[in-house]
């Protein structure tokens, strides 16, 4: 999960923050309530000639989409991948409404199709409970909307039957998938950084993401950042020197502070160009620089807020609950994976710290098929 | 001066920081050794048939060209305007080199009709001494060499004879002119921040500037954009609420955080609408409020930081110098420049803190009529 994460809005706060629909489009359903899960039929129950067949079913088309991949997979009820569908970005924000829906609609035929060659069905025979679509870019009830929207259309260009949709955060189908009922914490530093908590009962809660210009801190964007304003300053005489202006001059290859300037304010400059300085950051506190040591101390402060502040909204801090930990920064940077789990440790000894080693898109599976408890 | 100032490059630093150059764009020159302000003609001596006049002498053009606006005037030697034009951006950062090219040459043909109208010369019958263009805009030695072109295109379209031209960052003028020989720092905080020194021996030295990506802490924008940080804080359980979350959501005329959070990262999003928000930080540390006072220390802290930096870098710390407190901020917020002036009488007690009254035409005028001593 190396793509920014941002904010996600629930209509307001504290409400469940995905939204479930009918394949018309219609309200609200909490599922699990509507009997529809008997209905289920493995394919070895598909036998006589076609024309007698009942209509298969099968209970999950899960889909992990992002700003560079999307992947759809159908499951039967264990969570076992019969087919597999694989595409490039269908994050809106990322890849444009069109695109996204095009992407939708092409990754959600090759998983039907390859479940339709293996199992000799056609796109008429078999139906699906429930279509997961865990995606990048629903930060807003704006974009909740929106996406909901590209998601049905691209449900129907394919062709494909779905009962019941749910449209959501990608972070926020992780958290699910790996906490189900259970209270549990997200959080998640890669190149943006955010927190969510659920508490059990169906309710959500988020802290963080606000993206690169007024939020993410702790995040690599915010560490690189932080990196590259400490090196001007150093130019400056604010601060003295030290072996970070060295090693962030090589990775970027510069030889001066004009074509730093000029990079920063230029058509090259990009958010995860940034980012990806993180890691120099690291290096130099190996080193033994005390300023890159600072950068990832705060960093390390910054993300135990996010914690702090979503576990006392969601209010699971008394209480025992699952802290996952996600993204590039987390995963990689030890530094502050060590300074965080410590201050983790210190503050909320019930916790269970978590480094998922399941694949975003297996976390996804769990979460279509949990039914939840919306008791909230 | 209320655009942002940029980070003012010479190709290296502690170098004089203008370009001088002849009309025919050749080697720079040291002004005043070159005899020819001795051939200074009043306008009086301006007598008989046309074809027997001799060419009359105009000491200075002096252009400001910034963002929004900008100013030329032509003058005598005491600096009495004798004749002025005006248009907008010349900034081609801004307005682009084109608009920017255009601007200037209209700008200058109006005050040489000007002069001409009321003198009854034509453009032939006089030629100007110096023209200086103090230009926002220039931050690099890229954009140094960019805009004399733009200047040396202008001044041919309009067809007004110019012996020498200057052309520099609008504040480095401003320094000199403000200052002439003597060592001086100019501490500029509006939309940006930035801090220029001049040792008083010819040599200019900046700290700060570095644009609102990975610098200008103190400016407008700075406080602005920790305002916004600061509500989104508050929203999400980092930080307690202060009356600083009302008071940006009423300015802005925001019914919640999503609607900030769009406005953030939309086409509407700029950052002089970021810089004034710092007026309403102003407002509520008056009420009271902690977070507000915290964000306007910091800013103190940090612009007094630039001064002394740059005071360091000029090695005019032991000297006493001259201290311009310019722009938005240090103009209009009196609890940053109460904190700002109480930091720099404890460190340096020698500094005189000037907050000048004169327009920065008129500085720019003191500082085309200054000379120099190039002794550094």
């Amino acid at each position: 999960m190396s793509r920014p994460f941002l904010p996600f809005f629930s209509p307001e706060d504290g409400q469940s923050g995905s939204a479930r629909t009918g394949k018309d489009g219609g309200a609200l359903h909490a599922p699990g309530n509507d009997g529809k899960r008997n209905q289920e039929m493995m394919p070895e129950q598909l036998s006589g000639p076609a024309e007698k067949r009942s209509l298969a079913v099968f209970p999950l088309l899960a889909v992990d989409g992002g700003g560079t991949k999307t992947d759809a997979v159908i499951t039967d009820k264990t969570g076992k991948i019969l087919a597999k569908g694989k595409g490039g970005a269908s994050n809106y924000q990322a890849a444009g409404e069109e695109s996204a829906a095009e992407t939708l609609a092409r990754v959600l035929g090759q998983a039907a199709s390859a479940l339709e060659d293996r199992l000799g069905l056609g796109r008429k025979d078999y139906r699906i409970q429930r279509g997961v679509f865990a995606l990048a870019g629903i930060d807003t009830a704006k974009d909740q909307t929106l996406v909901e929207g590209l998601v049905r259309r691209a449900v129907q260009t394919s062709g494909i039957q779905i009962e019941e949709l749910i449209v959501e955060n990608d972070a926020l189908s992780t958290l699910i998938g790996a906490t189900k009922q259970s209270p549990g914490v997200l959080l998640i530093a890669g190149t943006g950084s955010i927190a969510f908590a659920h508490d059990g009962k169906g309710n959500f809660y988020r802290s963080g993401g606000w993206g690169h210009r007024f939020g993410d801190e702790g995040s690599g964007y915010w560490i690189g950042k932080e990196a590259v304003r400490a090196v001007l300053r150093m130019h400056d005489g604010r601060e003295k020197p030290t072996v970070l202006s060295d090693l962030v001059f090589k990775h970027l290859r510069f030889d001066n502070h004009e074509q730093l300037y000029n990079w920063a304010y230029g058509p090259h400059y990009s958010v995860d160009e940034v980012s990806a300085l993180s890691v120099i950051v690291e290096q130099a506190c190996t080193l033994g620089d005390p300023v890159s040591r600072r950068i990832l101390e705060k960093a390390a402060s910054e993300l135990f807020l996010l914690v702090e502040a979503v576990t006392e909204k969601a209010g699971i801090g008394e209480k025992s609950f699952k802290l996952l930990l996600l993204g590039g920064v987390l995963q990689n940077n030890e530094r502050i994976r060590h300074e965080l789990v410590q201050k983790v440790r210190e503050k909320r000894r019930d916790a269970e710290i978590l480094i998922p080693r399941q694949k975003p898109i297996e976390l996804i599976i769990q979460r279509g098929l949990y039914d939840g408890e919306e008791t909230g």
